[in-house]
Order: C-alpha cells, then structure tokens, then sequence
C-alpha cells in the first residue's frame, strides 16, 4: 500500500517546509524525492493544511473515559475514595472495551496516534487497541506486597505473551524492528516461553477468540508491553524488588507513578525515611526504559538520580494542576538532562485526552510559574508530545516526521480562523490550536480518521454503550 | 422575528436542564411555557445539543489578531518592543478592521458572542464590529501626560459620540435599555454633546458613510464604549485625573491595565511611592464601573480596595502566563469580595482568543498553584466568563439563559468524544470543551453563525486580506 501525501506544509524535525511525503506500508520512505517504482494507492492533497507525527500520549488510563465529568472540584481523598474507587470496583472488562474506545476515538479526534496505558482488563483493553488501530503500550497495573508478587507477575506476563506478536512480551512488528529500543529487548531473554502455542486466549500466536467470534491479532505490532507496578506507595519494597528482577530478566519496560502528591512524599518519608525517587531506585525500578508518570515534588537529588538512571518523565501539567498537585519542576529537570514526555493522564482527572491541551498548558504554565517567558519553547512543548513520547514508548522510529519512521501523522486543516495567520506553525500548534483543527490520522499508513470520519470505531455505538455503563454504575 | 430552540439541555441559572427557549425580537420571553401568541419563525433543534448564554471576553485586543504566532518565546521587552510595537507602528486603519473580522471569526467558533476591547482607530473597528453582528464595548487606548490629555480625550469623546445610538456615549439598544448600567448612563450627562449632526464621519446619528458606499448603523446598540487610559506606567497622574473627571462628567466607564507586571509594581513604586492599585485611586479611576485588566500583582490591601471601589477586575490566565507575569491572586480576590470577570487578552500574548481555553485554564492553574482543589469550580468559572462578564460590560441583562435577559446564545453540539459521557454539563464545558463544540451562535437573536458556517463575515476574503497585511508588515 502506497500512500501519497502532496505539497503539505509538513512539520520536520529541523523546521516546517512544504514537501509531499511518500509512504511505503506504512513506513515513511521519503520526504523529497519519489521512491523508486512508487505508484500512489491513494493521494492527500495538502493545500492549506499542515501534517505532523501523530501524538503520543505518554500516561495515561484510556478506559477511565467512562468517569469523565463525574467526579469534578472535590477534595482528593474524596475524589478517588469516595467516587472513582467504589465506581472501579464495579468495572467488567467490556466496561473497559468501551471506555478504550471511547478514549481512542478522542484521541484520534485531536491528533493523537499512541499512548502508554496503565489499567485492568488487559485482553478487553487489547481487543479495542487493535481493532480501533490506535498504537499503544499497555501495562497492567499491579500492586501488593511481596506475598502477592508472583501471582500478579505471572498473569500480567500472560497476558503480555498472549498478546505479543511472536510469543514475545514486547512485539516488535510494523516492519521496523524497533519497539523495544532503549535496550528493552523482547519477553523471554532467560529463554522461558510462558505462551501454550494453542491459538486461542492464553496462546502466544497473539489471536484471540473473542466472544463475538472475532479473530484480533497484533499482527501489526502495534500494542506492545510494559509492566506496571503502580506506585511506592501500593507497592511494598519486596514487591517492587521482584518486578524489577522479572522486568530485567525478561527485558520489560516499567511502567509507573512517582512522586505525584505532597501526601506520597510524607507516606514514603514516614514509612521508609527516603523519597519515592530513593525508595525505587534502591529497589532496581529505574533504568533507561522506565516511564514514571508525574514526578511533581522532586528533590534536587531525585532530579540528579532521575538524569543518571536515563528513566523517561511523563509530565502531566492539566492532572496535576486538576487534583490540586501542583507544579512539575519541569524545568529543573530539563536542565539536568532528564528525559521528558508529556501525558494527559485519564480523563478521570484531566478531564480530556486531548494533548494540544496539555502541550499548550506545557509551554504555558512554566513561563508564569518560573517568571521566564523562555522557559518551554513552542519547539519544545512539541518535541515532548511527538519523538520524546516516542522514546518513551520504546521507538526511535516514531514521532518524526522523516524517512524510515512509521507513519503515524495528523493532518491539521489551517482554514480556521485560530490559525491565521500561521506565521510560525510550531507555535500554532502549541498556543493557538485546541486539536479539532485535525483533520485526518493515520497509524502505520493505515488512515483511521479521515476528513473527521472515524473508519474503524462506530462512534455511535460507543456513545450507546457509555451511556448505558454509567447509568449502571449509578453516575 | 420569533426563534425557538426546542427541547435543549440549557444551563440556567440554577443548573442545567431540558427546556424550550423562546425568542422575542433578540430577547429571550421564556424558558419554559409558550409565549402568548408566540409563532417561531426559525426552529433550532436541540436533541443532542446544549445551550449556553454566549461567552464573554472582558478583556482583549481583537485586532491584534494579526500578530498572531509572530513573536512567541521572546522576553517581555523583546517581544513588546522588539517585535509587535514596530509593526504597531505600521498599522493603518484597514488593517485593524480586517485585524477585528478575524478576531470575531475566532471569538463566535468558539460560542463568544461579545468582548471588551481596547485599541485605535475607532472608527474602522466599529465599521467590523457592526458588520459582523458581534457585541462589542470598544474603548480606544489613549495614553500620555497632562499636556495631551484634553486633545486625546476630545478625540475618544468624538468617535464615542459619532459612534452611539442617540449622540450619547454609551448607546442603549437591543430592546432592553440596559447598557450602561452599573451607573454608567450615558454620555453627555453634562449637557454637552460633541455630535455634528451632519449625519457623515463625525455626525451624531451613528451612521458613516464608508469608502465602499455601506452605511452601517449602530442601532442595535451592540457597540457601546468606554474610556481607555492604558495603564498607571503609560498615563500620568494628571493625565488619569482628568480622563477620570471626564468619565464621571458623563457617565462613561473606564477600562485600563493594572498591576501586570512585577516591573509594572517597580516602576510606580520608584515613581510614586505607592502601588499601581493605589496609584488610579487616588487620581479617581477606580469605581464601580471601572473594567481593570490583569491585576496579577496585589498587596492585600489593593486587594481590599479592589473591591471597596467595587471594580471588575478581568483575570488573564493564559498571557499572565506567555508573558511570564505570573498567577493572579484570583482566591484572594474572590474570598474579598471583588467582582471577578475573565479575558484572553490579545492574540499577540495568548495566542488565540479562545475562551474555553481561558476558562479551563482558569479553573486549573489556580488548584494547582494553591493547592486546593475546590479552588475556583467549573461553575465558578463560567459564570466569570458569562454573567460577570457581561456585568463588566455595564449589562445586568446579558450573560444568563432567563426571561428577559438578551439572547447573546451558543449551542454546544455534544456528538463530540470528549462530551461523552456528559455527566455534568458544567464541568464538560469548563473541563473538556475546546471551544470547536460550539456549532450555532446568536447575539441578540441575530443568528451569526450557523452549524459552523459564518453568516456575516466572508471568512476567506479575511485570510487573504490577514495575509497581505502580513506580508507587508515583512511578517
């Protein structure tokens, strides 16, 4: 399948410049001249539009959709125990196949092509990933103390060869070879093999019979793995001892929550006499591939450990600001080195999954909070939300717009009055759009919006089905 | 000409619900039982559809649009003095109307539907404001010492004049004769009028003859002005004396910047010894009426004082943050009393004109920044960006979905990802709106947009026009 998209003012990684970009199965082959033989399948007529890599949005809870709206302007205690928590506990997993559903089709709808997901559910989570086409890295959460690591270990590393590609827990498809980059490496480096080879659930040829007799497969590699362990404080230090070991021996990325309110910092500090950065780090949860979400309130030393160990930010500015936990010192952590991306976190807290959002409060919120109108360039901000959350992922084959990357792009219609006149379109993208100016995206050259039509996702039903799941869950 | 919107979930006063709104010659007659001999001429549907009271933007600089993305990431003097005053200094006329029929584009595809505005060239600002049907309280932006302060004046008090229904400064249309409440009656309380009556430029019958031959009334009474000493650093204190005896001689608001910058708080100290706030009310600017921009650095009794005088102040949150001012004290002015509106500011320093964003914004940053989630709700939040919005215009009629207020209106189309599930309308409009629901707006009934489409304003002649005017500003 070749795809074409013609004279567009495209956003590449040294400056935006009108080109065609030439898509070759879903691989960008170039962006100047015509490919060898390259016969288009299909032509996008850029004219006054303007593409860019899709977003990747690096933290988030896609299923956690369903709570949107419901639980707004409350104390945080309140918030989660009194509200989110008890409506959990109610969940089934097709309750979690819609709310991903959902999430995709907003995600989709304002640009964003991938995400980092930490939830329950996997395999009605898996089911949605791929029939909705969206790229994804999930992650079960998990979390106990050392009793119960290894029965939570074992189901989610299940549950990862069943849905990886080629029995491995990190799949590596798309023709790129790439998850898996930042040394993560694939599921079964000690050589064990936890998929039975059967074919159906729990088999590791990453099909799976579902109850509608469809037929999913992750052929395309587009969800891979991480592990989740949740956070220090739901998970005691054998626990997160012996995710960390599993995670080493099998080369699965972390996945995880830091350092995000005042009350974890106390908990740590009194329970263990450190600081969340300290206590995971001491227990082997930092290395180059870990994506800890949040990092709010940080020492100077946790920003220096967090620069050493390589681990992948995700900063989350709209969460934290909603649940009254503050600033991430951002900047700070920019200037140490520190390896930052950019998530929405869930809809639960944000309360949208929409990342020209969080990118415009990115770039926003630090020149006030730090009274340096330098502080997150437009550039910046961008880079976080695109190739940075890409590394985050595990690709360094994702989230630029350049030859040999997959071609996970958004086109972006500039016939709206907030993006005239474009002047600098960087900055258009993060200060002036509100991500409806999308247009059309695709995940691997394989369009999944065009011209603001959803092609994989009857958006109608989804409605159909959240309605009926918070009027079960009494919202 | 009678409207009705059926069956709508509208946000009321007391909260939102399922009802009819009947329009009556651009005010609404009811929200619940059919008017005596009511027969619509127009049906808007509202099945899967919401209503708001259109949004108000209390502070901007709609021309300034043009500049928009031109001089992002720069240091305050860089960017003021650097870049967007030379091509200030450029600006023509035309350039400003073309500059305004892009603001309003962007300010009703985004459900607002009036703003308070300050800049020059009156009279071809009030030509765009009236063609396009938008609502309007313009104040030209005057500036100086005590030597210029009476030729300034007699040049705003013209175009006032010439500008207003009757020959009086703040003109009283729309059927309600509610402009200008506040106490800010009309101008020429002093007998005085400075209307021509020739019926050209200049006259007092509010008509102009333009170069293309329009003649363009006011006779909505949807532009309406006030005076516009800049700010405390920009006026002089003879100057402020003599704009605010003028102001109380005939009854005209004033509408000025305080207090925005910490260099701002430097500059009046070392002047005068006392604070910005201090500073105006002393030379008499600051009363009941008064609309005062920013106001990002208080001392607790500025902020006593704030609302003492009982000024509406109008929070910027997205440019306080661009330029790197800094966070208003927006829970200590509430927890004291002052009348709290909300603005954009300009699209040079936000960089769009979007109100939702502001709004989201809003309700965010200032959880965040005090650590406390219950800090300003999403009902709080709207309700500053409508009915104390529309308070600061000088209107008790405006800003509210109710019998007899004006029906200045926004229908919010929820088939949208991001408004599923609803749950609570307010917080989806404050939390995960971004503006592009918006699908129809009315001002006083007048439909002007209409799913989408602009019924006033010819949205490509006004790119191309934006863009030659960029380009030989050399943009």
């Amino acid at each position: 399948m070749n795809l074409l998209i013609r004279d567009i003012l495209a956003v590449l990684p040294g400056g935006a410049e009108v080109c065609s970009v030439y898509i070759c199965d879903g691989v960008i082959a170039s962006t100047s001249t015509v490919p060898k033989g390259f016969k288009a399948d299909k032509i996008i007529f850029g004219n006054g539009k303007m593409l860019i890599p899709g977003l990747v949005n690096a933290h988030t809870h896609a299923a956690m959709s369903i709570f949107r709206s419901c639980a707004d302007d409350l104390l945080f205690n309140e918030w989660l125990f009194g509200k989110i928590q008890p409506m959990e506990d109610l969940l089934c997993g097709d309750d979690c196949y819609w709310g991903i559903m959902l999430a995709a089709l907003e995600m989709l709808r304002t640009g964003t092509t991938s995400f980092i997901d930490m939830y329950y559910f996997t395999d009605e989570s898996a089911r949605a990933i791929l029939e909705s086409g969206i790229r994804c890295v999930f992650s079960r959460g998990i979390a106990g103390d050392a009793d119960v690591v290894e029965s939570k270990l074992r189901t989610a590393i299940d549950e990862i060869d069943r849905w990886s590609g080629n029995g491995s827990g990190v799949a590596s498809a798309d023709g790129s070879g790439s998850a898996g980059t930042n040394g993560s490496g694939s599921v079964g480096a000690d050589g064990s093999n936890y998929s039975t080879g059967d074919g159906s659930i729990a088999s590791g040829n990453s099909s799976i019979a579902l109850g509608d007799g469809s037929n999913i497969a992750n052929d395309k590699g587009r969800l891979t793995f991480m592990l989740g362990p949740h956070a220090p404080y739901t998970c005691d230090e054998g626990f997160q001892r012996e995710v960390a070991a599993e995670a080493a021996r099998r080369g699965i990325p972390i996945n995880t929550h830091l350092a995000e309110s005042l009350a974890e910092i106390d908990t740590i500090k009194e329970r263990y006499g450190c600081t969340p950065i300290e206590l995971v780090d001491r227990n082997g949860l930092l290395t180059e591939t870990t994506v800890a979400a949040h990092c709010v309130h940080l020492s100077d030393s946790d920003i220096r450990l967090l620069a050493e160990r390589g681990v992948n930010v995700v900063t989350n500015p709209v969460s934290n600001l909603k649940l009254a936990n503050g600033i991430a010192p951002v900047m700070k952590m920019r200037e140490a080195g520190v390896k930052l991306a950019l998530g929405t976190d869930s809809a639960a807290s944000n309360n949208s999954l929409n990342m020209f959002r969080d990118l415009a409060m990115l770039a926003l919120i630090h020149k006030g909070a730090n009274h340096d109108a330098l502080a997150i360039t437009a550039r910046e901000g961008f880079e976080m939300a695109t190739v940075h959350g890409a590394r985050a992922m595990g690709h360094d084959d994702l989230g630029e717009i350049r030859q040999g990357a997959i071609a996970d792009l958004a086109v972006i219609d500039l016939d709206r009055p907030n993006m005239q006149p474009l002047n600098d379109p960087v900055a258009a993208l993060a200060y002036s759009a509100n991500g409806s100016e999308v247009e059309t995206v695709m995940v691997g050259g394989d369009v999944l919006m065009e011209n603001g039509e959803f092609l994989t996702i009857d958006k109608d039903r989804v409605y159909h089905e959240i309605s009926a799941i918070c009027k079960r869950l009494g919202m």
